[in-house]
């Protein structure tokens, strides 16, 4: 994928997003692109290689979004991005392969077809050019909390580099609850909220608000996602404590 | 490495290659450049630090083979990106040490030797002044498939990152047996060509052409290396199915 | 933190320094420093994200120490290089948030204070605009290795991505034991000094010394932490061996 930026646009500067997305995560590559593509100036562009559907008719987009620019395989994997920047997306569908390299093969669209597109566009190839714009693509279905009488139930969105597992809940959904929380993963309670992970011992379970704002657990210095066999959906609650 | 060579030439630009190359695994290395090297503009160097020999007297060379240029050891890691390439190669031994960072360790001459060897082939001293050429080096033996009659018999090339088996049957060895063709690695028997990942259940066993041209052999959203066993030398064995 | 440095200073050239830094290891960070930031160009700066008390009231830090620049948490992760250096250290607070990213979270200072404070130095701010020079910092404690009469008593200080254990004990250390030497880790007795890995044989145990100029314990093409269940501070022992 590099290779071919660079040698379509030799000036072109690369940045390493990340190398720990697990393989044909659409969902992880989601919320990791939220958190990675909002502190970049909009002068960058973004490529996702995730790709689990590389090969069949699933089409690939350019997108743009608050000023911001990627393309990416239509899976959905930046429309939890779009979501938080909150502004309505202009979609492009890559139809227009004299942008692409050829062969294309049938196993690595992000080396045949993104990465190219990506090159020519920093090159200031006009996005009309890629192919014809569209209002159809793939949405990813985030689960929202549901907030009962004294109850917030939410799930796992991601699950970090660390084992810390993030939550759908922002701290907005159970402010109303008040009073003191008990926090509630499968068997497992957790009453220890705290403000930083160094406030907790080491391999004590705690709640606290991750870098992203969501409610997140974890587990001082060690893995909570392994701890309590937690990923992606697991079901969490957040409950009013019962007066001891 | 980077600091060594940012020292000698600031103005150098790094791009990292790859992460997840199995520690001294020459071979995978060897294939690994075969994919990533091409794409890259011949302005490009490249840089290996893949040295199970190091602190022997193994060489360290630099390669120009079809416009690339490398600084490697001699381990024939680069030999079969220059059988693709399909030219011959030049090759120069690094003798000269006044190119070199001193003092220079016996366990990492990626730092103290091709670091600042490429460094200063950036900044645009002659190959020649490195050493004397040679037209001695390691060559890596690939095996090529046998085609008998009704059966190729290949064996794996490479597992990549996601467990995916290349093997060494190309499409044009295979395409000759004609008719309905079974794929058999150790006892295990697949049946389903499939063009790309996302045409499998997940689970489901499949045979495809990478996009580096070679059959592979993939579990759709799985790890076939794991599943099957199969490593690097693994025989496999394409033949003409029974008729039913 | 590569968006956000881009952000402020977007011609600032970023370079990867390591992906396998185990999660919150101060000492393995600190260690890994040392041999990472010499090399660099004087003109390069630092920024160490390895953080586990972020959140907590430990200051983040601006530190040059001969001419290196580095923006780090104050856990003493730098503090082993400076040693190395052998220059003393000039050191910042940083708490001027006016040069910080808003709101600041609980739990990622390396992306809302130190990635910020890095780009706005790269810009050329003055280091006296972002706090107050200290003269306290918390110090990393690098055990020195004890010698006795015919014996060097000193511990693992660090296990590299291929296993290999690296030593406190310098070659200077024992050179004056001179004679036949027996290395001794547990119950483990290593009696063969080589040069450079490939002198032994795949899957020997050896000693040599490391890149960094201390003794190291490898196993030829293995992994000698995991196969002698060594791990940073496990004792070791090197003795004249007994004349047989």
């Amino acid at each position: 994928v590099k290779g071919v930026i660079l040698n379509i646009n030799p000036r072109a500067r690369l940045v390493d997003l990340s190398h720990t997305i697990p393989p044909q995560d659409v969902q992880h590559t989601a919320w990791f692109l939220v958190g990675a593509i909002p502190p970049f100036p909009k002068t960058a562009m973004h490529l996702v290689v995730v790709d689990p559907g590389v090969g069949t008719d699933r089409p690939l987009l350019y997108v743009e979004v608050d000023g911001r620019r990627l393309v990416v395989p239509d899976n959905g994997c930046w429309t939890l991005l779009a979501q938080e920047l909150g502004t309505p997306p202009h979609v492009t569908r890559l139809e227009e392969s004299r942008y692409w390299c050829k062969p294309v093969s049938n196993t690595f669209h992000g080396r045949d077809i993104l990465a190219p597109v990506m090159a020519h566009l920093s090159l200031g190839v006009s996005p009309e050019l890629l192919g014809p714009a569209t209002a159809k693509w793939k949405k990813l279905t985030v689960p929202s909390p549901t907030v009962d009488d004294g109850r917030v139930t939410g799930s796992i969105l991601f699950v970090d580099h660390f084992g810390n597992l993030i939550t759908n809940i922002r701290e907005s959904d159970y402010e109303t609850l008040g009073g003191e929380l008990l926090f509630r993963i499968g068997a497992t309670e957790v009453r220890r909220f705290v403000r930083a992970y160094a406030q907790a011992c080491p391999g004590e379970l705690v709640v606290l608000i991750s870098s992203s704002g969501r409610l997140e657990i974890a587990i001082a210095q060690g893995n909570a996602a392994s701890a309590l066999h937690a990923e992606v959906g697991t079901k969490v609650e957040l409950i009013r404590a019962a007066p001891s």
